[in-house]
C-alpha cells in the first residue's frame, strides 16, 4: 500500500553548491545517509564506457556496511579518465569525512554533461554545506530529490508501506533525455532488515520490472545508476517476508520508472505499449522495446496518426519470429489489425483518441504463447528536437 | 567511370495513375522492360512483417528470365493479408500483358502508405499507359525514376561504365524515412553478360556495402528491395571481367545509397561516421549504426552542439567490447577524446564547422585492429518531426 511516512533510520540534504554555475540557487548537491550501517546493492549501466562513480560503486557494493551516497547533478563525470576516477573517490571521501564515516562506506553518483572533469573546489565547498543540512523529515527527502533533477520538471518520490517496514524510492530521467544531461538515478531505501545477499539478487529483478522497461529515445546512458540500501536490525526477512518486500521494492521501482517515461524530455503523451501472447516473456521485452525505440511511431503518436503499420513493421524487425497472421493489434480500444488483416477503421475516432489522452495504450497479441511485457514510452515532439540541439554551445 | 550513357537495352516508363488521389498529375508508376530475357536476383527487407510485393519477388528470383518491374509509390500493399498477396501477382500479371511477357517474367515492387489495400481499378488503367509509354532514352529513365519516389526531393540515378558495358542504377528513399511512406527501392540493370548464380551472390554483398551502411531513423521497412537485372549476350563475365563488373555494382549501389542519406526526411547534414581499428569489420558497422541512430546523436548535428560525449556513450552501447583508452574520436579535424581522455577543444569553432557546413565527418579510431566502416545519416530536424507526425488523418 502507498504510505506517506517514509524509511526510518535515514537522512537526506539537498543543496546548492553552484555545479552549475549558470543557475544560482539550483539544488544540485544531494546527500542520503544511513544511520547505521545498511546493507546495499545496484545495478549500473551496461553501457562500455561507464562514469567514474558507477566504477567505483562496482568496486564497493555489494556491501554490507554502507553508510550513504553522494549525487552531484550537472556534471556526469564521464569519459574524464584517470582524473574523474580520483575526483569520485574524492567526493566519496569528502562525504564520508563531513559525516564521520569512513571513505569506503560511502557510494557515489553524478549526473550531467559528459567528458567534463568535476569541478573539485564546488565539491569541497559543497559537500559540508549538505552534511550540515541532514535531516530525516519529507522536506530533507524533497529537497534530495530536487538536487539529483537534470531536466525532469518534477522530483519522483514513491513510499510503500509492508507491515512495520517502509520502502521509499527516488529518482531522476528517464534513459538519456536530457539535453546537456544523462542518465537515470534511482535510489531505494528501506528500513526492513534484508540480507545483503538477497539485496543483490534482488536489485537486477526490480532494473528488469521496471527501468528496463521504459525508453525516451533508447541512449543508454554511461551513468545509470539503481542503488537499493537496507538498514533495518534484528533478524533478515525469510520466505513469505521476503517475497512480500521484494513485491513492494519492485512496486516502488515500477511506479518511479512510469514517472520517468511520463516526464521524459518534450513528451506530450505517455504511451503504454502491452505485448502478450509471445513465447517468452523477453521476446515481448524486444518487441515492445523496439516499438518503443521507432521515431516513427513517436512521431505518429505526437501528431495523433493512427498510422498502425508503422507499430506493425516495428514489431516485424525486433528479432523475434513470428507470422503476420499470429498478430492482433489494438490502439485503445479500436482493433486495427485482426490476425493479419487490417480492419476498416473511423481514422478520424482514433485520432481524437490520441489527441484526448495524454495517456495512450497500443496492445499487440500474438498468438504464440503466454509471454508479455508492459512497456512505457513517451512521443516525440518539436520540444524534444528543440531541447537536445543545442546545449553546450 | 561515370558515364552518360544508360545501359542498354532496356525501356522505362514513369506515369500518372492516379494512385495518390489528392495529387494529381504526380508521376506514381513506373516500368522497367528488358528486351530480352535477363538474368535477374535480389535483396529484400529483413523485416518479419514484409509486403505482398516482396513475397512475390522473393517467389521468382533469382531467375534467368525476367523481363521487367513494375513499381508503383503511394500504396506499400503491406500488412495487406491475403487480398495484398492476389493484388501483388494481379499487378505483375497486368503489366506482363501489357508489355506481352509472360506473368511470371516479370517482378513487382510497391512503396507508400502501410495498410490499405491497393486500388486494383487505378491500377488496371495505369499499366497500360505505362506500357504504351515506354522509351529507351535518358528521358524515359528520369521519368520511372521519378515515379518510384514518396518524400524524395530529387531523383536518385547513377551510371558506371565498365570496358563496353553499363551499370545504371535509380532508387528512392532511404530506410523509412517518409511521413506516408516507407521504403528504400533499388534498381541496378546492366547490359553485362552476366551469370544469375553470380548475380545472386553479387546482390547481398552490394547492399552490405552501401544501403546497409546508412540509416535515417533506424526503422526497417516491410518494402525494402534491391533487384538486379542482366540482360547482357554472349559469354558470361568470368575472373576478372567478373570482379571489375562486381567492384562497378557496388559502387553504383554506394553511390545512390550516400545520396538516399543526403536527401533524407528533413536532413539538414549529411554526417559520415568512419569507424576504424575495431577487431573486425561487423564490429565496426555495429558501433557505426548504433552512433547513426541515436536520436540524441542526430539532434546534436542538427543543433551544431559538438556533444561529443553523446557520440562516445552511443558507441558504449553498441555491444561490442572495448575499453575507454582504446578509443580516439575527431569531429571534423578536431581531436575531442584521445585515448580515453577528454581534450579541451574551442566549442565555438567545432560549432562553427558544425553550421558551416552541409557534410559533416565524425571518426572514432579504436586500437584493437584492422575493421572498418563507412556509414551515412543524417540530422534530427524539426522538419523530420513535422513531416513524420501527421499524415493519415
Amino acid at each position: 500500500m502507498n504510505s506517506t511516512e517514509n524509511a526510518t533510520g535515514y537522512r537526506f540534504a539537498g543543496v546548492h553548491s553552484g555545479l552549475r554555475a549558470s543557475e544560482p540557487g539550483r539544488l544540485d548537491l544531494a546527500l542520503i545517509v544511513s544511520d547505521v550501517p545498511a546493507a546495499a546493492a545496484g545495478v549500473f549501466t551496461q553501457n562500455r564506457v561507464c562514469a567514474a562513480p558507477v566504477h567505483i560503486c562496482r568496486e564497493r557494493l555489494p556491501s554490507s556496511d554502507t553508510r550513504g551516497i553522494v549525487i552531484c547533478s550537472g556534471n556526469a563525470n564521464a569519459c574524464t579518465g584517470e582524473q574523474g576516477l580520483d575526483d569520485a573517490r574524492r567526493m566519496a571521501a569528502l562525504a564520508a569525512k563531513a559525516v564521520g564515516v569512513d571513505a569506503r562506506q560511502m557510494l557515489v553518483c553524478s549526473t550531467g554533461v559528459i567528458g567534463r572533469l568535476l569541478p573539485m573546489a564546488v565539491m569541497e565547498a559543497g559537500i559540508p554545506l549538505a552534511a550540515a543540512d541532514l535531516g530525516g523529515d519529507a522536506g530533507a527527502l524533497e529537497r534530495a530529490a530536487r538536487a539529483i533533477l537534470t531536466t525532469d520538471t518534477r522530483t519522483k518520490t514513491c513510499t510503500r508501506a509492508l507491515n512495520e517496514y517502509r520502502v521509499t524510492g527516488f529518482a531522476k530521467g528517464a534513459a538519456m533525455i536530457g539535453p546537456n544531461m544523462a542518465t537515470m538515478l534511482a535510489f531505494v531505501l528501506t528500513d526492513a532488515p534484508i540480507d545483503v545477499a538477497d539485496l543483490a539478487a534482488l536489485a537486477p529483478v526490480a532494473a528488469d520490472h521496471s527501468f528496463n522497461c521504459i525508453s525516451v529515445e533508447g541512449h543508454t546512458s554511461t551513468n545509470d545508476s539503481l542503488i537499493f540500501l537496507a538498514n533495518g536490525a534484528g533478524p533478515k526477512l525469510k520466505g513469505a517476508a521476503l517475497a512480500q518486500f521484494r513485491e513492494a521494492a519492485i512496486e516502488v521501482c515500477a511506479e518511479l520508472a512510469r514517472d520517468m517515461a511520463s516526464d521524459a524530455e518534450g513528451a506530450s503523451h505517455l504511451v503504454t505499449i502491452l505485448i502478450e501472447g509471445t513465447r517468452t516473456d523477453a521476446d515481448a521485452h524486444k518487441i515492445a522495446k523496439t516499438i518503443a525505440e521507432s521515431a516513427l511511431v513517436k512521431t505518429a503518436f505526437f501528431g495523433a496518426d493512427p498510422n498502425w503499420g508503422r507499430f506493425v513493421s516495428a514489431a516485424g524487425y525486433a528479432g523475434v519470429p513470428f507470422e503476420e497472421q499470429q498478430l492482433s493489434l489494438w490502439l485503445g480500444d479500436f482493433l486495427l489489425y485482426d490476425k493479419g488483416t487490417p480492419l476498416p477503421f473511423d481514422a478520424a475516432a482514433v485520432s481524437g483518441y490520441m489527441k484526448a489522452n495524454r495517456e495512450l495504450t497500443m496492445r499487440l497479441l500474438f498468438t504464440l504463447g503466454s509471454g508479455r511485457c508492459t512497456f512505457y514510452t513517451c512521443d516525440l515532439t518539436y520540444d524534444y528536437v528543440r531541447l537536445n540541439a543545442d546545449y553546450t554551445t
